[in-house]
């Protein structure tokens, strides 16, 4: 592409750095930040600025969160002793918005990717582990997205938690297999969780 | 949605307010932003104010520019005897790439909609004729889509020109009617420009 301004230019660039995005989608963008009020654009460029200096991640459940510790796990209506094990923020989202869950949960922050390069030590297992030799836990739910990636990642926990006296369950798969938890309807995940089973039970299939 | 953080939330909101970008895409390229280095986010949030607070139009031929005239109209190697009339900065990086046109520019900034409420007063009609009136200009070239809205806006100007001795042409469509310049591949477009035709001939179809 041959740009007539270097502003023009550095700003397609940016955008279409992100996923998904490509140069033409970039200029198109530009052009509509060009024709509305410049204000807008400073709004979202602030917006950006705040969410990556500022965003923390809960301590105790490693959710985007504001504070050292977020809503959920402040929450004294919610029972401590159950676990939602999921993989980022819009699982968190995609369960809360059901309003059938009322335990807490662990942000892994990904899924055993080898072919991505993700080992178990750059997801947030180590802390899980920490949190049920504590003693205060009695179950784990397992909502991880049901791919091969998903499937290995919930059997290397249980291994590493099958010896503490501890239930495990995975969401009920009304849910078509292969298919992300985000995309489901709120019906469908909500009775996923209530139907939950007992993980080794979801070994046999 | 459910946030579990207000940096989240605006960021996605103000990202979801771009054209034909939703909330859940908004959300996943916010994680993505999340995931690499922060130092790359400022360089896209600085580009983005950049562009808004800092970009020029050419005072002659209206295109997206860093300077007061763009490098186009202060190119003396162009004929400035020949000024070809296009929607937007896309339309100029389409034609320069073809390297086919050795003439000038002139950027509507959009074309006639009475749909969208785009009227003659909304682009740079005036500054076109202005320009025609001045005498220097020996011919005009309509380079706007042939949709509906591009045949108003080229007979709209063709009526307001039609009374000073210049010559009138419109680009060979070798591209089918109804297709955005931006998207012919750079021979055709090429071609078309080289083998224009008086716009008078063009009514006839
Ligand atoms: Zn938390
Ligand atoms: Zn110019």
């Amino acid at each position: 592409m041959n740009f007539s301004s270097k502003l023009l230019e550095n700003a397609v660039n940016e955008i279409s750095q992100l996923p998904g995005i490509g140069k033409r989608t970039a200029l198109r963008l530009v052009l509509h930040l060009l024709k509305r009020p410049k204000e807008q654009t400073h709004f979202l460029a602030k917006s950006l600025i705040g969410l990556v200096d500022d965003i923390k991640l809960c301590k105790k459940c490693h959710n985007i969160s504001d504070v050292e510790l977020c809503e959920i796990c402040t929450n004294h209506n919610r029972n401590e002793e159950i676990v939602c094990v999921v993989e980022d923020v819009r699982d968190v989202m995609a369960i809360e918005s059901t309003a059938q869950y009322k335990g807490l949960y662990h942000v892994l922050g990904g899924k055993i990717s080898p072919i991505e390069g993700i080992g178990p030590q750059n997801l947030t297992i180590d802390s899980l582990i920490e949190k049920i030799k504590s003693g205060d836990i009695k179950e784990v739910i397992f909502a991880l997205s049901s791919t091969m990636e998903g499937d290995t990642t919930n059997f290397y926990i249980f291994k590493q938690i099958e010896r503490y006296e501890i239930k495990t369950s995975t969401i009920a798969r009304g849910i078509s297999v292969g298919d992300e938890l985000e995309y489901a309807d709120e019906v469908t995940l909500g009775r996923s969780i209530v139907n939950r089973i007992p993980f080794e039970n979801s070994l046999q299939r």
